[in-house]
């Protein structure tokens, strides 16, 4: 029954890569919690790099800088 | 004062389904809780299927094998 | 597989009324869209009210003036 | 390493109030707990009006009635 | 800068099962998003079995009945 | 109507510095969209340091080395 919520910059993550976090975040609860596969839930969210701000700045401003 | 955030699949839910789950979900609070419905919140968020996971396996890779 | 997230104070809710809560938040997913309620996932967090702030006030604060 | 959520109905916030959230929520987390800038994270959340409700009523019908 | 959180019930999880949750869920997203271990962040949520519903029950009383 | 989710880890923040989090999360929403302050939410959740990783390691191990 565990949850896991993944949130990344929208940037392109492919179908086949949001398959691979669902398989791995999954694989892990099971080898380190013993957890029931069937009853984990994965949910990827993707947000726009206008509203992912780090170090006060959003990360579409730190990308124009080069960082 | 409550909050409650309901996600579901991106499956074409319509304005009249999400006025229900809101009214609904509102009702709930009162009639358990007593809570005052005025400032009780309700947010929906939908998730596409490649985004969502359980299993192990991605909803739109379930749904293609027919589950 | 429908998650949903209900965030209140902490004010000695029972385990009786939390699972009015589940019941009934389940109940709704099954009602208005159809979802399968053994795959529905209900989340309560119970929130001090120190920790829970409304008009720029703790509920704790606001509670001591008599509101 | 704070992380604010903020999450508000989607109404045309531009990327230069986006800006000013990120650079506020983050300033606010120095000023009152001494937090390190750098690894303060800001994810703002925008919700469509159909998807948010209260007082038993989604924004939509709220504005529709001139509320 | 991604973000992940893990949400499990409250079954004594040790502090060496929750470094190997944050271990693998910051390795994942560097196999496959390639992202910056120093800036990804995991954060574990311990949930009571009162608090935690599936099919309609809380985790508590489907555990009573042998589940 | 804004709902504003505070994170930070659990190291005794105060009550004042809590009333310093909603007063400011309250006035950012207030000065940058014009929100109504009465109907605007914070909530402040505080995580253990065995419970928030960083750098693929809890807060806990890091502060042990002196970080």
């Amino acid at each position: 029954m565990p949850y896991v919520n993944i949130r990344v910059t929208r940037d392109g993550v492919t179908a086949e890569q949001k398959q691979a976090l669902i398989a791995g975040a999954t694989q892990l609860l099971v080898d380190v919690l013993g957890k029931n596969p069937n009853t984990t839930v994965v949910v990827i969210e993707e947000v726009d790099t206008d509203n992912w701000g780090i170090g006060g700045e959003s990360v579409t401003e730190r990308r124009k800088r080069g960082e």
